[in-house]
């Protein structure tokens, strides 16, 4: 029988707990792969384009950025929690670019949580996500709730 | 000498005006690659476990969604246009998985444009973006607004 003590549950996610996730290395090949594939514009694939642009110089995608991000979600917490997914994101900011060679952390911070009124086996717990840079500049934020069941919801279940 | 009659501008892009592209068709290796990369939950990565899961079979990551709708984008206007980017994603919306072998149709709706007062070379261009599967169902919906230069910017240059 396998016991997952450190398994978080919705109970778990108090507003203002936080988690911390990384450093992530992100290189050139991951920008220029990741554009090439989703995301063809020059800003993302070439250099001397890149430097033309807004952006002054090559960098990575917004989707690449927040999928990433999901990455270090995942890592950090979702994989070990009751996580049901989430059905939307309320917004994404992406304040700065991600340069090849930035070292990314991840901070989530739960902003607030409540129960499911139609669903009782589950509640909402709104996040802010931040990806910092390894000066410690906020690239990117992201609040969405996250679908997250509860622990006696789990306890219930046959 | 190139001259590109079709470019688009911020002036081309008036309220109601809709592109539409497509289809694409995702398939189950697109899916589980993405997911193995960005968002390794069962629910994206194995038939079984997903069928347990909200989702009720295997679909595809969200984020994945995003960069499939991004990449639509990019084809179908983005890089015919003077778009300078956005700094963020006012809110998305999944409203129903993506399942191998869907066929997506992108639908880019204009919902407002404003000149920009700072940045008299360019103007805001608010969209929801759509995608829907084969069924004409609906399963992204994406609002951002994307900076865009003007004609008389471009023409003002040296």
């Amino acid at each position: 029988m396998q016991v997952r003590v450190s398994r978080l549950y919705f109970e778990d996610f108090n507003p203002g707990r936080v988690f911390e996730h990384g450093p992530r290395r992100v290189t050139r090949e991951e920008i220029v792969g990741f554009a090439t594939e989703f995301d063809p514009q020059p800003m993302h694939l070439d250099e001397v384009a890149a430097r033309a642009s807004l952006l002054g110089g090559l960098s990575a995608s917004g989707w690449h950025a927040c999928s990433i991000l999901m990455r270090m979600c995942t890592d950090s917490f979702v994989l070990n929690s009751a996580s049901m997914g989430t059905p939307g994101v309320d917004e994404v900011k992406w304040l700065i670019p991600i340069r090849p060679g930035d070292e990314l952390t991840l901070r989530a911070t739960v902003m607030e949580s409540r129960t499911s009124k139609s669903r009782p086996e589950m509640g909402f717990v709104r996040f802010m996500f931040e990806l910092l840079n390894q000066s410690g500049k906020c690239a990117v934020t992201l609040t969405t709730s996250l679908m997250i069941g509860r622990r006696s919801g789990e306890a219930g279940r046959p």
